[in-house]
């Protein structure tokens, strides 16, 4: 009898994930939260956990070399890492790289992608630990492993949220998406004629929001001063609609969110139009922007009001309500997961 | 100006290594050690230390996956891991698992290598808490990083052997090497003629020693058992040779190693002798044994003495004496690393 053959772009990465952690089991009672969540969670001391996080970007899957720098890439893919310490309202203080290429590579390639991620541990106040340089039959691949801290009464887990909170989101959406628009317009045009200079011209925030993210931690400091712990927190790498969804399964709860309160940076919604995307569909499935999700309770409302930083878009309803989008019209649709599916 | 080129295999892995330590720094205080032994070494509370490794193996570099099962790859890959953990004296408790896979691979492929990956898990009583799995352009590429423990006066370096200090090592050598050259005849074998059956009959321990290697997690419980705290550990992944020339170049120190004193199993020694090898060269360069190289204090003598798994190969000597082996002729000859070199 033969096994039979599932492919993996029909289970996708999380029926993946979901299959991996019903297998695995917990034995050590220093592992307090395993897979599920942005970071495990390691018990520390007393009163204090280690976060750990590992996610990988491939070549040709997550970047095209053509238009990222390779210190850029570095830089990123500590970011990307970090973001997720940051998810679980955590410190992050360590990185590990492991690094896997092939000889297409210079030394001095190398060298100027491990500038780019001492760049961004210089700037996040990380220190790079160790890792492992290896050589891959095609393509770069670089897996980061991120460590940081928190207080274990202050972590955040996805799976807080209850009725009533209110969700809320830092900074923009949709501008690390457009920007990766740009990039593949100006790639297609050099293609197509090499003398072409690149028009990014007072594009700037919209290519940095997809060249050069950055990973939250000031909005954990924020919170902390604003007297806020979140009741839930997840980062978004694969756009908003996919991970309300997350923090609304983890949470066994609903959501409504409403379009009109969504932010958006004026470049990111102009440049939208100018590629005839629909402005809501880039903020809901852009991915990439590495801003933060979360929800608070009603009585933190005040504190956060007029902030320039943290947009309230919604609340937290119960399960049987579903996760359901108010467009400015005032219909409701029931929001659907359309990120990043790598298989 | 053009910018130079220098290719990979130039500068080698160890170069990179060195050039990577070189640029980073370390800004945390919980950061105890950094890049330059088997783990990096992060505190934990006033006693105890967190230990943090990773490591790749990469498919056409590391495995073939024409003889080598998804099941035993996912086990070797934590064993390598949990590895550089015993080799700083520590215990293993997490690791996270980052996959980078093709769409050859099928959801079944998969779950197998996992089954693999939680095998070890469950032999090691370690925790699999996190990780990643994404899409590659070609092959397989896992990444792991072990997490583990250990009191912080008991963590062993590559940099404390001091002269006089006694040089030992766990187990045997150069099965594992064998192993490799055995699966590759078969492989040539089945390449040449597919309805030839397999001869690895009686091969078992060698077959084993490649496709199933152990962590010593043992030998870290048995030295304690014994009183013993070695002076400085490094695991034996690239060869005696590689190995003793980093403890040493750690330690600032020389040594004299002894040929007939080094540990081989018999069918190591036959095997070698079948495919006219020096059994001397496939226990100096063969690698993947993953036993531990370790130095003890001339008083530990006489609790080591007659142990059956723990051999006196050498003495650590000042370190203008150089790093030489004395073959069974009585000749002195300088030690040079012909481990793995993957660029």
């Amino acid at each position: 009898m033969e096994t039979p053959r599932t492919e993996l772009n029909e289970l996708g990465e999380f029926g993946l994930i979901e299959r991996i952690k019903t297998a695995s089991t917990l034995r050590n009672t220093t592992s307090l939260r395993g897979i599920g969540d942005d970071a495990a969670v390691i018990k520390k001391d007393e009163k204090n956990v280690f976060l750990v996080s590992t996610d990988t970007l491939a070549e040709g899957i997550h970047f095209d070399l053509t238009y990222v720098p390779l210190k850029h890439l570095g830089y990123k893919a500590v970011v990307v890492n970090l973001s997720d310490i940051v998810a679980m309202n955590g410190t992050p203080e360590q990185i590990t790289v492991a690094l896997a290429c092939s000889n297409r590579f210079s030394v001095e390639a190398i060298e100027e992608l491990y500038q780019g991620i001492l760049l961004a541990c210089d700037h996040y106040n990380v220190d790079l630990v160790g890792g492992d340089t290896t050589t891959s039959r095609a393509g770069l691949i670089l897996s980061i492993t991120a460590l940081g801290t928190a207080e274990a009464d202050k972590v955040v887990y996805r799976s807080g949220a209850r009725t009533n909170d209110i969700v809320c989101v830092s900074g923009d959406l949709g501008g690390a998406y457009m920007g990766l628009q740009v990039l593949e317009r100006e790639k297609q045009s050099f293609l197509a004629n090499p003398e072409m200079q690149p028009e990014l011209e007072g594009l700037d925030y919209i290519v940095q929001r997809q060249l050069k993210p950055e990973a939250r931690v000031d909005m954990v400091k924020e919170l902390a001063t604003l007297g806020i712990l979140p009741t839930s927190m997840i980062d978004i790498s694969d756009g908003l609609a996919s991970e309300i969804l997350h923090l609304c399964s983890s949470s066994g709860k609903g959501a409504e969110l409403f379009e009109d309160k969504f932010p958006i940076d004026q470049m990111t919604y102009e440049t939208a139009r100018e590629f005839d995307l629909d402005p809501l569909t880039v903020m809901m499935n852009g991915g990439e922007d590495y801003e933060l999700l979360f929800t608070i309770k009603q009585e933190d409302f005040e504190k956060i009001k007029n902030h320039p930083s943290i947009n309230p878009i919604g609340y937290m309803k119960e399960a049987a309500a579903g996760v359901n989008l108010i467009t400015k019209a005032g219909n409701s649709f029931p929001i659907k997961a359309q990120g990043w599916k790598h298989f």
